[in-house]
């Protein structure tokens, strides 16, 4: 059923581009959907995607727009003008709409706003680039069905009939009263089965579900999630119906959130592909190596003020990747399970029963893990004293990697900080280099050096 | 708007299933949504869950119990009777019922399944029994508002009142012919502006998106969110139309998706979640300690092999830690990537230019990260030669971590085990172990010991 973008079909359109045949390839691409024009275009170079960008129908192009990749797009809005642009935003709804020009340099902003003829559509998205980026407010549009409770049933259908055509998925009708303060809703169901005699008063749901403009955008995608909700309805302080928030915007804002975690998880800072370029790769990659190389050589530092354990126990330098490795480990594992309890809201209950438990589970982990080490030393002969050290400072690091893993997500989350910053390389180096100095301070107890 | 379940409301309920005063219990949750009943049961002992749970209109608990933690899912199931379950069964839509179904051990499955009221209702759950997890078949629901192409619109209205009545969300109306061949659709808002005299074959869309439903669940949700669809329709083989899956659905798999990856990369095996118990959560844990901590040992060993390094270049041995923490960034930034990309089904392009490029972006990041380690080893006054062990060692260990990362989770790709496996302390382990050999290994070269 998805159309199968291979390399023939590009190879064909490229052709098709060099030898002009507009004819050919409006035909070609005439049943195509926009997020299949969309891969095409990404696939294609730059003056071949403006080319094709040009020669189509901006009703196609202009949701294909949005599903462009953000490099990809700024290059082709480049090669239009402000009118071209326009053009484009007169297709879409004022969300995505205030998307793209978000995305305009700030003087080309104000061109291509003015070059939009449906004033009202302007209106709509001048309101829509005022809310803050992660509130409901930037997630919402202002396309809506909405009736006033005092209309007839036949009123309201007819009414609808007209307010439909502009709106791509009606999901409920908003109900509201004179000032526009949102009462409830209608669902399409309802009005379907209500006899013709009723008003809208009668038959409206007077729950409905709703946010404010400036809510959080992860609280609505949360709230929409726990209640299954398709879309729901935006309003102002005084409760009157701004615009509506609907599913799809959110299925992409949870994607994006949740790649983002993972990123951050893996020691990305920007948002990369595979198919970016070395530089930009680089750029997301390097900060955290450094960061990364740093640690070690702050563990090397470290090593270093305990030098005259080398002659002695010369063994113990052996075993500084597993210290740093296990540290490392527990610190990823607790940090992760603490921000997907977060982004989930369920951390519930007191940090000291938290920390008593983290306590508990990791002593758990770090016996057991001991005693597979003691077992190792005694297949592999080693002084007891060695053994003993390293099964003590496990134990030892664990527990401390675990409360890092824990307590500095929280921390952060707490003083308003995005608490993924703390997973990954950061969690990994910061545990390395108390992992190792903990190793050695127990060694030098132990074994006396 | 988001019912605030706090510690006193939670208090006051617990008191009042003490004193068996249901009325008041009734009247306190009468409003309340099914989420949020599920919230409040999830935060009770099972007794009083258990009791709060009978005492429910079915109507609300059904839903509810769709909320609850799995766990607690399980054993409150195991306090109710097969015909109470049944009751619960009775007001789920199909695919809900099915997943409940589904959990339950396998005698009582079929005691649940024969209280079932609606014999129509049971032979659909068990038609969704059938398929394997993981396939659309799996996702779908049998609900769903289907109009023939033969029917006029007022005939089709009154239908579909009828059918609608059944159907939570309509969505939009599938057209079959008389075998049930799925042919378009029928938007409701067509319909809403259809004229008296026309027919269903007159009025409906012939381009629709569907699936099989043999067809991945992955791939259902990369479609529906690439063309931005609210429901799909599943159909056999033969196209005949078995059911629909909703966007609802979706996010919850999209969801628990990308739960699974970054907890993969985090090395957590089993999904876990803050609250459980230190049992449950080891269990998720130790695999992947133990798997780092034999890596660990493994790295240990790698250096007795090297032990005469020890006498002449002791500062070596400082080392080990930051050429591991590389090994293991660099693979799990690169793993990451690659498993983002097949996910999001972007990685294209020959294996053969994958490498070129992986070689060369590592080797560009590699040389930077040695620039600075030679800064530093001048700063810190080191053998010359000690420095360009460090800094050649550290662009070679790069790059072979890189290619690690880069074609395992590809390989696995290929074979079709999940690649996210190959993140997290599995890329980490393994490239800190070969980190280490090729640091010591090139030391030998160089250094001669």
């Amino acid at each position: 059923m998805e159309l199968e973008i291979n390399k023939d079909f590009i190879e064909k359109i490229k052709q098709l581009i060099l030898s002009k045949d507009d004819d050919a390839l409006l035909t070609l691409l005439a049943e195509e959907h926009p997020a299949d024009i969309a891969e095409i275009i990404d696939l294609l170079n730059l003056n071949d995607a403006t080319y094709l960008f040009k020669l189509l129908d901006s009703e196609k192009t202009a949701e294909a727009l949005m599903e462009i990749d953000e490099d990809d797009r700024e290059k082709i809005l480049q090669n239009l003008s402000a009118e071209e642009i326009a053009e484009e935003i007169d297709e879409l709804d004022t969300d995505d709409a205030a998307d793209i020009i978000a995305e305009l340099p700030k003087d080309r902003k104000t061109e291509v706003i003015s070059e939009i003829e449906d004033d009202e559509h302007a209106k709509d998205i001048v309101e829509l680039l005022q809310y803050k980026e992660g509130t409901a407010g930037s997630l919402m549009a202002k396309e809506l069905v909405k009736a006033k409770e005092t209309w007839k049933i036949p009123t309201c259908v007819s009414r609808m009939r007209t307010q439909a055509r502009e709106v791509t998925h009606v999901h409920s009708i908003y109900v509201v009263d004179k000032k526009d303060i949102l009462l409830g809703r209608l669902s399409l169901k309802d009005l379907l089965v209500a006899s013709d005699d009723a008003f809208v008063s009668d038959i409206y749901i007077p729950k409905v579900d709703f946010v404010n403009v400036n809510d959080e955008a992860e609280d609505v995608a949360r709230i929409m999630q726990k209640y299954d909700l398709e879309a729901i309805p935006v309003v102002n302080d005084k409760n009157q119906l701004l615009g509506r928030i609907t599913i799809d915007d959110i299925v992409d804002f949870i994607k994006e959130e949740a790649e983002k975690d993972y990123q951050m998880a893996a020691g990305l800072t920007d948002d990369v592909e595979a198919d970016d370029t070395i530089l930009q790769l680089s750029k997301a990659r390097l900060p955290w190596l450094i960061l990364g190389l740093f640690g070690g050589l702050a563990a090397a530092a470290i090593m270093g003020g305990f030098e005259n354990a080398l002659k002695s126990f010369p063994i113990l330098f052996f075993f500084t990747p597993l210290i740093a490795a296990m540290a490392g480990n527990v610190g990823v594992q607790s940090s992760a399970i603490i921000v997907q309890g977060l982004a989930n809201d369920n951390i519930k209950g007191s940090m000291w029963k938290r920390l008593l438990k983290e306590v508990s589970l990791s002593l758990f982990n770090g016996v057991i893990l001991a005693i597979l080490v003691i077992i190792f030393g005694v297949i592999q002969n080693y002084d007891t004293k060695i053994s003993i050290t390293l099964a003590l400072s496990l134990i030892v690091v664990i527990i401390f990697a675990a409360l890092i893993g824990t307590f500095v997500p929280l921390i952060l989350d707490k003083k308003g900080i995005d608490p993924a910053v703390a997973t990954g390389p950061f969690i990994t180096t910061s545990n390395d280099i108390f992992g190792i100095f903990i190793f050695f301070f127990i060694a030098k107890v132990i074994l006396g050096f």
